[in-house]
């Protein structure tokens, strides 16, 4: 259920000095693996940036002059980014705090968790989008806010592969902040939330920015799906939860840890 | 007067191997807990984040298409949840940082603190609530404009129960973060400040956000109670201690660091 | 020149037992220290939050509707709470971080530093301003615009005592989380930080939020004192490093870290 | 390939007395590197701010009235600070999580890289802004938003600088946080992230914010250099890179951890 704390996991910051070593092509295959991680990192870097850029662009256009709906993003982006990481932390040493079922397929996959409470967690998550959305509904005077929708302009592929990587940088920061077990760890809520809070800050104005199929569903549910494009947050968040736990997989398997001599 | 700190607690981190275990079924008993917790968990991130959508959503609406209320609520909920942030982490080592006879409430129902310390808190804290309002009408050239307000269309069951919830919320940052001891319980200050952050994102719009009797008291006894709906501030977040204190109770009697094998 | 690290230092985070106790009033003593505490607590928390609602809403009313200025306060405070907060963290182990000759004179009050070093400590944060400013005019197409004036309506004294209080929580942060020694020492900069940030969303609008006499000498100096309200910004931080001095001398008199038995 | 760590690396906080002390002047030298150490620092503190209300002004005279160009601003920094912080989080332990070739070029000119590495890891940082520029506009139905473009006004020496300090600044946070062993150590992804977002608050809206030539290659290629001023972005935090690790070898020439005495 939990890995066992690799060995190497503390070497990044281990004050012990390493073997002497004498050529300098010696490391090439560790460097060459790190540089491939670097390209992929690099890369998830500038998509969330850039994605940030061409949102608040777009958003801007679509607004007119007076362009409210940039500060509007932001406010969105926050209230899920804050939300989780405080909601996260709060229960952290609980039930760990996934609140997600696509979270919770990563960690199925990755050997975190086990089959029977994969299946009582997502039917719990999604139940705690309905409960949610019902809530805010019941609180407040207006119809509901919170349905995902997808933008003018951006089709249902386009949709799919957003959410697909979004979700993928938020698992793997599930895998590598919380499953992974180092000195940060206990911060790993603070690291979670802030992924979700750049992650919506690409796709909260694109697609709603699901990452998570309760957080799609529980709203959809109160209002009676109005929208048709709800697949779309089964299928993208899905397939991110793969990709993560592929990339996990892969990290583990090239004992990541090794890469920084 | 302090819990005596759970073995338990660092369970989440501990580099120790679980005892070997045979079947699928065998944690069902943990395993339901903590799907319910999650269930509970799901529940309350979401239902802040969809709870900023909608705040966000209204004041939009009703501050026309310039929609300067979004920026405005933002900045609120900021001061706010920074202000409490910074001011708990300067006295968290003297006084525990409470600033808040809900909070004060909660952690005397926890037996964290004992009576005599609780009735005397309650006055400080009401009475900083007064000296703050009468400060920043001081240092200031215009009306106060801190008074809690409900917004257009919320009616008054609403905006307890708003208060109610978050201010539960609230209360069990304090009694997960601060009051139960690990290893991230230094910084339980920064989860505190960042917890109410994000539920003034919710509330700051309907009902003011107040998540404390203290702050909707001071500026309304400096301007002479102007709105009749100070009522809605001593039951709404009194409710909220009440059911943190109900919930941290039943984590700690179902020894909630269990459920994570 | 370093305070000997008090005993009591991690008694919040201590796992031992407290001696057993036996009457409701045996603490009252503490109890009646701990609640004056916690209205100081209080109103700094509250003053800071009501002061923000009271600047974002004056800044409105001067704007107009489109409220532009809502924005550029938030925009403004964050560019200083974040630049300290960095700026702190990459200097805290080289000179400390203070950047400031108010912290210096708190520090020097509190016997952290000495007279020497307080010198000219005062004259590199004086000229660090200077250069600051005439870095930002080089490197840019505008006239200036980080001369600090005072919001219309706003007194003089008014200005002073805003200056003076804000500039002695920012002191108070670095005496209670900097100078004195315990667990989250090391993090002291982002709280530091975070301090200046909150601090701002009160004083920026109002008074330019200087808390710091390098902050608005140096574009004075670059501009040719463009204003006649200079005084205010040696006046205002000057009493502010001695409020925080004294409440920190008290705080160490009455050994804080007793309050919490 | 690391530095051993200093023996006065933890001195900042080490419980230790200091040995007695006679003359006020006996540490004049000492005092005289840290108070020159303390102009550097307040200047670099003073400038990111100043900067950003210099940018926010400049932005909001160029917008017109509704000033929407400042919310966007900030959203722009935002994702770019926050993005690299969680980026940088999750790949912290794997390759370090670097994602820039002038902060591989720092690290090669402070002796923590080899050559090796460092040429592939730019090969593999300048690849990943093109694939990072590519999804984007792969994802999106919008033409790319994300290239970096001069304001108006600002010649091109000015934007060279600008993008050499900041850069510089962001070079010294990976060299003092990351590179540098002590206790906030596995938390420098947050420092250098915020460090970002920080020099975005002042930059983005005058050059766009590279900071790294790979953030401003990669959409410059996606869209065939549409600007003529990519040059910018090779010099400016070329220079950076230089800058920084000068500082950084005179920091360690003087053993800066010896000025706290
Ligand atoms: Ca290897
Ligand atoms: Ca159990
Ligand atoms: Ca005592
Ligand atoms: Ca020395």
């Amino acid at each position: 259920r939990r890995n066992t704390p690799a060995n190497g996991d503390l070497n990044g910051y281990a004050a012990t000095s390493p073997p002497p070593r004498r050529g300098l092509f010696d490391t090439l295959s560790d460097d060459l693996q790190a540089a491939l991680l670097e390209f992929v990192g690099t890369t998830v870097f500038l998509m969330l940036a850039f994605g940030g850029v061409q949102a608040t662009g777009a958003e801007q256009a679509s607004a007119g002059a007076n362009g409210v709906g940039v500060s509007r993003v932001m406010y969105i982006s926050l209230s899920f980014g804050l939300s989780l990481l405080i909601s996260a932390w709060l229960f952290f040493r609980v039930t760990g705090g996934l609140f997600n079922p696509n979270v919770s397929t990563a960690l199925l996959l990755a050997g975190v968790i086990e089959p029977v409470r994969f299946v009582l967690f997502c039917i719990a998550q999604l139940l705690g989008g309905i409960a949610a959305a019902a809530l805010v509904l019941a609180l407040t005077p207006d119809a509901l806010a919170s349905n995902c929708t997808l933008a003018p302009g951006i089709n249902p592929a386009q949709a799919v592969w957003m959410e697909a990587f979004t979700t993928a940088i938020l698992c793997l920061a599930v895998l590598m902040l919380a499953a992974e077990k180092h000195i940060a760890t206990p911060f790993a809520p603070v690291g979670i939330g802030l992924t979700l809070f750049a992650c919506e800050l690409f796709s909260v104005y694109y697609t709603g920015g699901a990452l998570n199929t309760a957080r799609a569903f529980g709203p959809a549910v109160v209002t009676g799906f109005p929208s048709g494009t709800q697949w779309v947050y089964w299928v993208g968040p899905g397939i991110g939860s793969l990709i993560a736990a592929a990339l996990y997989a892969a990290l583990k398997h090239y004992r990541y840890w090794t890469l920084n001599p």
